[in-house]
């Protein structure tokens, strides 16, 4: 199917993961379009082997595969600002595929401008998050790009309608699978969605689900120590030794999923505005985010740590409905790198049965003040000032107070 | 120590609790202010014996005992709007301590006018949190009302010096107990804070500290199932018994103390503007919180959700800083209670050795919907809708990215 | 065009203006859909003679044609509530035409069901926001109902096109106008978008441009004094008459107009994603929000005036974006309700050309209390009380500077 | 009063205004603390003579007076940045006292660590803002200065006290003024207190209050127009003429003076928890605010003005709280600066009798797009895509609508 008169045709950047869906949209593109297709694979650590991808996307029509390793950036530069910002979507969800899907745009943008394409492609279906992820940040970076996305225009509907259209075209179909849950996987995170999952009054039936964790059940009877340190507010060693942000992570995903650390089950609202189930796995980011909010604690002050944990909210909504390449989130990371100047030092957890507890935090910057905080007064804190505070603190209650007996006396 | 003039002297109110601090109290406000003492228990659920306390508060000079048992008011008229309301201080402190200032606060007050008190007294510290939600409550309900606040006045400055105070006065001193932890305890929590807890790097030693709980390493190896129900916001039901709030939260404390739920180690903001470290145990409240929550991932929509979210700090800051009798706290119980009037079905919770996993919860008001959210396409939602969502949803990010190619091609 | 068997036909409920727009969607509805086409005019002040329009309907091809004069339940319900809230749109909008949609919306969808249409057809355009307005309250109300939007449907782009529709389809068109902008009125404002405007470097002709109000240059010389009593936040009484708040409002827009008050212009963001120029008149509307917040600064704590200013941000998102009939503006209003318990009193207002300025206000429920604020000290503040305050005010500066000096000296 | 032993006295810093307090203080602080006194005026364009000051500082006692001009760090280093920020405080007040004490504090401490002075004092009452705001930034910046405050201290309570001081030790009192206004004056603003003010019910005499503006009764009768134009959020011309910050707002307040721009009557929260009623004038800074916001409308998308919005009230409490130097402000003037990358541009503005009216703005980084606004259909704008958007928007409000339907039917 390799094609003599590419040179004449107009290019397509396809987001190609070397499965049945992508495989089949290389043929759809070319049938429908008559576009040279350029598979592109980014991998932000899905695990996954990629061996053979090439050929495999070359034997399905594409004109060239580019498998782009961006797993440290995608470490240093989604990852750890969002864990620096504490963003958590609605409280539970570590935000695994939702920092992942900017940076894989991204390289598709940067294919697509040097190949000169007109269009990039992706496989992501017409109900979920990622679409808007995807067509969001290649508006944001290249808004002259067409994007297509096959899942919104053809007829198939089905893993089924994918497999006769590849017997009705000659494709060759990569192995099939049992139906199976629909799954998404990185260094941070792996996600599960689909089957028994959507129906939320059922229990995940976890043993066959994990893959990166051990249920809390299977982890061992014995606690794991760990020690984080952080250097505003980036983990920098991993019990004592120095490694990068990634190595870190890896190896926490290592412990964490051994003690059954970071599984969240979450009944989630989609940018596209339904609820839907789904269960993460987070074994090293669950223990990024504790580690790292543990010495916030220490190194914050009151009011920072407030307005923080409220602007964490908005952080988390910008990721998630992919919105990382606007003002907004830049103008966010902005305050939080401001208030991540002090958050240095290290922070000691026991790992056990999918507990993350905290053993002890230090920091040069801490603003934990022993003397002060102590039972006994020292010279820093006047219990006498208390007084003078609470009148002052609660005058506006008491003069309201009066004003009511006030009113009603005169009633 | 009855005196004959009582009629003829001032009176004043007393948080009263038996120990060795209010004993010495009584002493030294009849010494000093020449008052009739009027002392008052209010039983928060501190899980004490009360007998012999009226013998002991009689005995030390008081000229009468309130034992004022509000647990189940504690529970309904405090407790529950807050877990309602989804406040966590700091992301982490269940608020055990200062949801149950504000009631006692009340009954003092309430002995206060029914005596014809001109004073309440309390024997909070001077650099703690709990002379601040005390003096609040009561200038807001009974601003004329005086405040004597010992600790910020006499020169006793430890359990020492109290000893020495009996001593030298011939007071009975209450029965030693060795050096300890500073606890507060009510039936949603108890609290520990003092020794080796003063160093945020010390880990805790759980064994020796554990009250209601158990470490996650003595719970049971089989897991507990059990079932909430609740209707709108409120517990009403336990694993399928109807029982009131104070009975759920009961039981729950038993059980989760039995599974080792809701331990909680926190460098915190005190109002008085220092961090202070505390190890606080919630057993029955963490399963509350997250069996509340669960339920409001059916319920909720997205905007109300977040905007709770953000809600929820403001409703803890004011909790935690004694702010229960002000016009915001109640604007943020309005909007509260509108949130709830859906917020009620069934939440499974297992429990594990520390965990608390969700295992499926239900709601007539459910606003998951499955055709909806399964991968195949329903007549609810159609695919090619995203397109024109996205479009709109990314046209600012493409407007702008076109003003700067603008800008940039003209320079 | 009287139809025979109407009987069978299905019912579409169509939002009627009798303007040029909606005689031709009449005939596009009946020619397209064989539709029994129900109009209906939903009045909320727009000031217009009503009289004829019946027979314009029916003569257009309409089988009926409702008139449903809501001015007060406009008043009452929607445009108070958003008064008490505070609810200015980025700032400067006063939201006319936002709060004027979901009455409207709710009017017809009330015909619809009693009607038994299948159907509600608006003629907004698809670039606005009313289009979203009008079908987000459809949905809230009943979500079964189909909803046309012709002006996304059909290939009429202009004035000049649906003329040539009128001409082609021998529909009598209503008499032409001069090319002019595209306005909304109703008792609360009027805007004016188009020609001249669509530049943001244009300095809006106000002279051309103006119907409820002069210019301030053509105020009157002398200043008007008025005085609005409020009840719980809502206006009761204008210059001490007590009046119902639509007589006040129609009241204050004669006055308010005279003086050349409440001309807004401005660049805003609309809901589908971009920014438009618009110039609003809303006399009335700016001195009750005025003469509202002059109030609350007399009668709202420091906290509760500080989160609903915070609040007030997310109420005018929500109006301004057609969520009305959300849980989430129900939720604020509930809060909002809360605070307004005490924002009763007096405001005096002087109007002149173009200004307002206070005059004067009291409540009852005043939280300014004299003997506190003047200079002099009273019995009620102790000046020696404010140190204490300080001191633990600052308490985190202060260890957060010791903190670095330590760092730094021992470097 | 030279004394010979000066240097063997501790030196105490004072902020010195000539006037009748800070007079006085110098002789109490010798006489009660036997202080080597050291003034400090700060000059932040109070306007005030300051010939004469050295020699009346030194006969009043002081071993020295430092004059410091800080104008211009003022307007640059803390007016800009809070008016890039936004923010105004309860909606009103434009912070201009607020924001002149950190600068001055930050000078008293600089000359306080070169001189080697142990304590600090200023003339603030116990009652007002100002103490908190010298205080906070003392301790921000030197927490182990000792702080002194007479007024908190000494039996003195009002002018004729001061007076009577002056003649008991024969002191030469500065110049008798009538009794007058409570003023604080810097090149933003000038402020007036007590008297009539004092009354919240009591229209402000405008007439005999006003210095740096006129009444909009008095202004001309031609409106003026200027144009001002911003870098970066900064102003950086004024009517085309490239000028430094301080010489627009120089500018600024006399055409807006003249012009009767800037009058604000606020009854407004004090820190130290009253409420208290102020008049300020600030003409070139009400003209500055709104310009600058202006140029936002252009400028900043949707997402980043709702979130700024927020954010500056946040800003302003800071501001009047005298927190300028904490991470917290620090953060959000991160974000701040962040957000005004483009916000770079030309305002212009028509002045008439205290109105500021917009008379159109452009910018090279504009989001407004002509095309896309327009009422005609252009390539970049798809009007069917606004039905999907609307049903994605809408589907939350359907589903939950659905479901009541679904739960009523059951009943």
């Amino acid at each position: 199917m390799n094609n003599n008169n590419n040179e004449t045709k107009k290019k397509v950047v396809l987001a190609y993961s070397g499965g049945l869906d992508t495989t089949v949209i290389i043929h759809w593109l070319i049938q429908n379009y008559n576009y040279e297709v350029i598979a592109v694979c980014v991998d932000v650590g899905q695990g996954k082997e990629l061996d053979g991808l090439e050929e495999r996307a070359l034997s399905s029509g594409a004109s060239k595969l580019y498998i782009e390793n961006v797993v440290e950036d995608f470490v240093d530069d989604y990852v750890i600002p969002t864990v620096k910002s504490g963003a958590v979507y609605e409280g539970k969800y570590l935000l695994g595929t939702s920092m992942a899907r900017p940076i894989i745009s991204q390289k598709l943008v940067e294919i697509a401008l040097k190949e000169g394409a007109e269009a990039i492609c992706h496989g992501a279906t017409g109900k979920g998050n990622d679409q808007v992820r995807f067509e969001l940040t290649i508006k944001a970076l290249a808004p002259h790009l067409k994007i297509i996305a096959p899942w919104r225009i053809w007829d198939i509907q089905s893993r089924e309608d994918a497999l006769d259209y590849c017997a009705e075209h000659g494709i060759e179909a990569p192995m099939k699978k049992e139906d199976s849950y629909s799954r998404d996987r990185n260094l941070w995170h792996l996600s599960h969605e689909g089957l028994d999952l959507e129906l939320p009054e059922n229990e995940p039936d976890y043993d066959n689900l994990l893959q990166m964790t051990v249920t809390p059940e299977k982890a061992p009877d014995e606690p794991t120590y760990i020690e984080i340190e952080f250097d505003k507010g980036t983990p920098v060693k991993l019990n004592g030794e120095e490694m990068n942000c990634t190595n870190i992570l890896t190896k926490l995903n290592e412990i964490g999923g051994k003690n059954g650390i970071g599984l969240i089950d979450i009944v989630e609202n989609r940018i596209v505005g339904m609820k839907s189930r789904g269960v993460y796995e987070t074994p090293g980011g669950a223990i990024l985010y504790y580690a790292h909010k543990e010495l916030e604690y220490l190194c914050l002050d009151k009011q920072t740590l407030a307005y923080k944990d409220t602007l964490s909210i908005k952080f988390a909504e910008l990721v998630y409905s992919g919105e990382w390449f606007t003002p907004l989130r830049e103008a966010l990371s902005a305050f939080v790198d401001s208030t991540q100047e002090t958050v240095t030092g290290k922070v000691k957890l026991k790992l056990y049965k999918g507990n993350i507890i905290s053993a002890g935090s230090s920091s040069p910057y801490s603003l934990y003040n022993e003397s002060i905080a102590s039972f006994t007064t020292g010279e820093l804190y006047n219990h006498k000032d208390a007084e003078g505070f609470i009148n002052l603190f609660g005058l506006p209650l008491k003069v309201r107070a009066m004003m009511f007996n006030n009113i009603n006396s005169n009633k």
